[in-house]
């Protein structure tokens, strides 16, 4: 098994030495004879797909995830689409940072290039196979990729006619590699070969990433979880507030960007709490209310349950609120600051100094005035497609595109100086 | 002791978030008292640098680490000018690195601000302890320091200073914070806290730097060593080639910037062998040569060894130099790729598009053409002052600033903008 992974790995690496000089133009004639492919393979696909619904079902997968599995010809010609609106982004390799002479003459230019090897380690959607592989090959990077185990047959086709476009059209069919077991162990082996691959990310539930963050010793990037939260000031306009808080709790209540906790001004608690309370509880959102604010609602008919400490961590992915008032701006930084995972945070204010503070003093990745949390992700911010979204804080933070996906090197052009 | 670093770490943490947000002014006005602490206080610095000094005399340390440890007023005042420069670089916390405004009216503003706590680990050199603190302050990080045990009397005194120049200016003192423990345990309870410190930095030796990364849970910014070569094209100047051999080789060879070998194309090797070799040997060179260019010194009287593999993997920081000859300009890059650390590589040509290729072939922080690299360091590149190097990709690559001291965050300023 070592001995596999290794030489998988070694071949990407080898890979990669190719595809980072490739043009444009060659990475694009792949990426359509992949688009290609991917139509014309329809049937195979579908077939492949038939054997992971069917042991699925065998091991008794829920629906919802027997439906993220399932393949069927409009989402195969959604991943051929897919493919084709990355071939029209503009190709970050090349692009110079940065550029300057020094006092001796030298010219540095700091010019963008791919990270070279990028692992990818996913759960149970298969169409992240060709998500991934396509943005990896466009910046330039060979990539290994590790599915989920119920995705497998679904992930080896979808990995195969990859590699078959690359080879149709003159390039490495190892730039794209997968994972070809599905036991632990080949991940454990994975994550320490930080000599030929340079970057890990993860993408699924908190527990996989966790176990990738503590095993791997190639550096990873990754977001654990999305607890985003809401600020309403005292100076806040209350219809405004009303409108970004139920969408941010409503509208989609199971993606990482989606709001799970809310903080109320007192100032202004008693008349906005029970309006957005009525409206949130209209949508079907269960209310969980720190005891400083529940006498808000003292007198009315709205349901409404009592919120812990742990309630302000977590991440429901579901129509639950966390509700609570703070006494000040500080006491609203302090307390997405504490409770937040640094992802998406927002503040209803019409004061631009307030609005000011609260952007500078969250410690997020996103800080929105007067906006949904829900608009943190790679389209919405014109990435024009997303790898995934980082809640660190090195190389990148919030939602990653192709440009996410390099790194640079200076280039130094002399006419013979020496130091 | 798990408890005294976590404690540490958690109040460094709680600190950064003052720091974040402090204007330069305040930044300045505590570094300005630090660089005048230094200077009162050279008595005390000096008297504690002697218990380190006369402990390292007992436990028989070789006189470069005794000189590498030791404190004079001179290297004091050395210190205090070092702080001043820093306080003249600009602050890059604040800095807009980018701006646009999407189609539904979102204003996104991508703003540099500091990381958040970093952690610094080195060797002997207690002045490290100064550096770093004045870096991480001025880019409004908190850090936690953790010097060698060789200069733990000296690195105490030197934060405490660093302290007392923070509460002396109405900045939180726990901004900067020294493992008070040589105890390598401390270390590895550190590595772990990834709750609260969120890049590691480590300085020193190359097994150091591998314990790091191998025991870290927090993302690493290092680089092992620097394996620098020198590819001598068929169409080089070879006057330049051979000055910017002899000072990538010879002017200070125990850095990571200088050279460790040298390609030679085979159809200049008969020429410029034997003069560089001639001028090599002039200044104390050992050449080792491997067997395919050997013979181009038959007849001459130029002392040289054979060469092994291993030899050109070797950091040697010393007047050895590994050669070879290679077929062509592709060998010479699979080459580099092969036995460089990616840390600065060179090509010496005459011919642009055969330097175009080599520049972007070679896997490297920094690629030169006709000029040597020695160059590689914050203070040449303009950076004003240098944190470290790195050979990683992810974050910064080459010398590392103020500004590789911090990440970004979007600010998103809305109207009401609702998904």
């Amino acid at each position: 098994m070592e001995g596999t992974i290794r030489t998988l790995a070694e071949n990407a690496r080898a890979a990669s030495f190719k595809t980072a000089t490739l043009s444009t133009d060659s990475k694009n004639a792949a990426l359509t004879r992949l688009a290609e492919l991917l139509e014309v393979k329809t049937d195979d696909i579908l077939a492949a797909n038939a054997k992971d619904l069917e042991a699925g079902q065998q091991n008794g997968l829920t629906q919802a995830l027997l439906d993220r599995l399932r393949f069927t010809p409009e989402r195969i010609q959604g991943m051929a689409e897919g493919v084709r609106q990355v071939i029209a982004l503009p190709d970050p390799v090349g692009e110079t940072i940065e550029e300057s002479t020094r006092p001796n003459g030298l010219r540095l230019v700091k010019r963008r290039v791919p990270i070279g090897v990028v692992g990818i380690i996913y759960e149970s959607r298969p169409n992240v196979t060709i998500d991934c592989a396509v943005l990896c090959l466009k910046s330039g990077n060979a990539c290994i990729l590790r599915g989920g185990k119920e995705a497998f047959h679904s992930n080896t086709i979808l990995a195969e006619i990859t590699q078959q476009a690359l080879a149709d059209t003159g390039l490495p069919a190892e730039a794209v590699q997968l994972i070809p077991t599905t036991d632990r162990e080949a991940l454990n082996i994975l994550l320490k070969l930080d000599e030929f691959i340079h970057c890990i990310i993860p993408r699924g539930g908190e527990g996989l990433i966790r176990f990738v963050a503590e095993n791997s010793r190639i550096p990873v990037i990754k977001h654990y979880k999305g607890v985003c939260n809401i600020y309403v000031d005292k100076d806040a306009d209350l219809d405004l507030a009303e409108s970004i808080v139920e969408n941010a709790k409503c509208q989609r209540p199971g993606v990482c960007n989606a709001a799970e906790n809310l903080f109320i001004h007192r100032d202004i608690a008693s008349e906005f709490l029970p309006k957005i309370a009525r409206r949130l509880v209209g949508n079907g959102v269960e209310l969980r209310i720190a005891s400083s604010a529940a006498n808000h609602l003292d007198g009315t008919d709205i349901p409404h349950n009592p919120a812990t400490e742990k309630d302000f961590h977590e991440e429901f992915l579901d129509l639950i609120l966390s509700v609570k008032t703070v006494d000040s701006l500080e006491d609203a930084i302090d307390a997405i600051n504490r409770y937040g995972s640094g992802h998406s945070d927002a503040i209803v204010t019409t004061d631009e100094t307030t609005a000011e503070t609260f952007l500078s003093g969250v410690d997020t990745a996103t800080a929105y005035w007067n906006a949904s949390t829900r608009f943190t992700d790679g389209f919405e911010f014109g990435l024009g497609a997303e790898i995934g979204i980082s809640t660190d804080r090195l190389h990148a933070r919030g939602p990653m595109g192709l440009r996410e996906l390099c790194t640079y090197k200076f280039i130094v052009y002399g006419t013979g100086q020496v130091k």
